[in-house]
């Protein structure tokens, strides 16, 4: 696995760590570097923070400087926010995801670099990167270290998730069939004829088959099928009664 | 703007009410609504962890259940970790932020729901919803509430964004012309040439191919294309001096 190193350079505050870890733990993400932490390390705060990665703080590596943090990597991108002078490509996080998602797919090493919480990366360290990364935000920009590390740490996931766009559960339900539903709308048509619900009579084919159509957009599993045919008895139940007692008089 | 309301159910920990504050404003939504918060309101916790996002607390509404909060809202969809047992559609946020984005532009009113920090979203609240958003995750799945509306803001503000997956900065620099790039070629390979480099001479015309496919590879801008004439320079500087100086002995 190549998955791309989380490089925070200068983290001043062990929250942030904790919160980064728990982020990478969520999308798939392991190593975790840290480049000269301000901060007391070991860190009780970061411990805190992370929840159940722990793991990644434990396994975490410590360098002096960003050039030996890097020293194995071969694809680098920094994130900042602020405008720089020197000219370089620009991504979004999801066209960096698939960049760091194609590499590892080479067994190319890769790493996402984030700046202290005070001053982001200097331009020391962004001149080491191949190509700088930005979260485009609605003017306001406040991102911390921890919310960044989770946005890249999604890209990432996201880059590889084959999860459909939609899905409906069926663990417990099917799709009804076509006879149920057939069988559900003569029921309820045959009802609501007997309560003279289609008035004018012209009218009847068009209001079943936009009756029809409300039932189908709900995608009606069997046991629900089932169910509404067990509410239109309940609800004409009286209705027979008293008709069969008319009957029986 | 009819854009999505945050509607959090029963929220406990002022931080995350803050967190999630700061992170609607980052991606462009003003609307939170509260239900039956379970610390403190208004919350000092709350605005600090809110940083600049102040005034979305300051306009907070406070609502006694999920019902009242809802009662103006026509696309409700909300999220949840655990699994359900009802049929329902599960969307992804990103194409959860599409359909919010969609009913925006019909303005028709619509909410993300997201649960308090012990239990989520109770059953009774999931059946108001049109449909749940599952947030994908690589087995680990552990997000608090305030990176639960930070990634759902996100995918809002993308679902509109149109920064170019790549771009390249060019306030200070235009990339060169193919006239300044083949004076740069042409000043390489005459030095090159001179330095007796191409060899054997059979092997020139592969050789300047690859130099120049290279070079053109780095996309310079005209200023990178004149300094590296100046490099050129520089590096032969002592050797035509050595030269000169010979041919006026």
């Amino acid at each position: 696995m190549f998955s791309p190193a989380v490089i925070l350079s200068h983290p001043q505050i062990g929250e942030n760590i904790g919160a980064a870890a728990r982020a990478m733990k969520n999308f798939g993400l392991s190593e975790l570097r840290l480049v000269a932490p301000q901060c007391r390390w070991p860190n009780d705060r970061a411990e805190a923070l992370a929840a159940g990665a722990g793991d990644i703080l434990a396994d975490a590596k410590i360098f002096p400087d960003m050039a030996a943090a890097l020293a194995d990597i071969r694809l680098v991108l920094a994130t900042t926010a602020r405008d720089r002078d020197v000219l370089r490509e620009i991504l979004t996080p999801e066209t960096a995801a698939s960049r760091l998602r194609e590499a590892a797919a080479q067994g190319i090493t890769s790493a996402i670099l984030f700046g202290g919480e005070r001053a982001g990366l200097d331009n020391d360290e962004l001149s080491l990167a191949d190509a700088v990364i930005t979260i485009p935000t609605a003017g306001f920009s406040s991102l911390n270290l921890g919310q960044a590390v989770l946005l890249l740490g999604y890209e990432w996931l996201k880059s590889a998730d084959r999860t459909p766009d939609v899905r409906t559960r069926r663990t417990i339900a099917v799709p009804a069939t076509r006879q149920e539903l057939v069988d559900l709308f003569t029921h309820l048509e045959r009802e609501l004829d007997a309560g003279g619900f289609f008035f004018p009579a012209a009218k009847k084919e068009t209001m079943v088959r936009n009756i029809r159509a409300m039932i189908l957009r709900s995608q009606l599993s069997d046991q629900e099928a089932r169910t509404i045919r067990g509410m239109i008895v309940a609800l004409v139940k009286n209705k027979y009664r008293g008709q069969k007692k008319k009957e029986e008089e």
